[in-house]
């Protein structure tokens, strides 16, 4: 199975992670990632299609602030350590203020 | 002169800010702001148009990020501090890794 394109590191910017982290769902997704290690990317808690899933997926990867890994048919995402080397303390400083949407 | 709308508090969100500040000329606007009280609205060292500069004021404005205040014919600009109070320490974790442009 191919493996998704990943940006180079020297290829993110401060103002491309900010503007995918710019969403409530996207931020929602980054925030469950972040206490965990990873998670196969259909696990997500979130009331959406599968194809919107799909593309707030891609802009997270894009940004390089997740990463995918595709295991047989299964896909698994986690949060891109290269991120945290570019902009250490970022996305926590952000997720500080994140709250989960009450349904 | 009639005063620019500013959005109450409780309407600044936090992807709204991070989508304003997503913007390398807005990023700009937001760091020679953060080093001063206020600036008059023209006094910015962007090489844009004046109406693309107040199009990027607007949206920062409208996010919650800066105050406009008219005097006379001029009109000044700051960083709100309600976006201090709302996010204690989310712009200075942003702009410690905004770097200008080199022209």
């Amino acid at each position: 199975m191919k493996q998704l394109e990943h940006p180079d590191p020297d290829e993110m910017t401060l103002t491309g992670v900010l503007g995918a982290l710019s969403d409530p769902v996207r931020l929602s997704i980054v925030n469950q990632l972040a206490g965990c290690d990873e998670r196969g990317s259909s696990e997500f808690d979130c009331d959406i299609a599968n194809s919107t899933l799909s593309h707030h997926l891609k802009v997270l990867r894009l940004a390089g602030i997740i990463q995918h890994r595709k295991e047989g048919t299964r896909c698994f995402v986690s949060v891109r350590p290269d991120l945290e080397k570019a902009f250490p303390g970022l996305l926590a400083s952000v997720l500080r203020f994140h709250q989960p949407v009450q349904n």
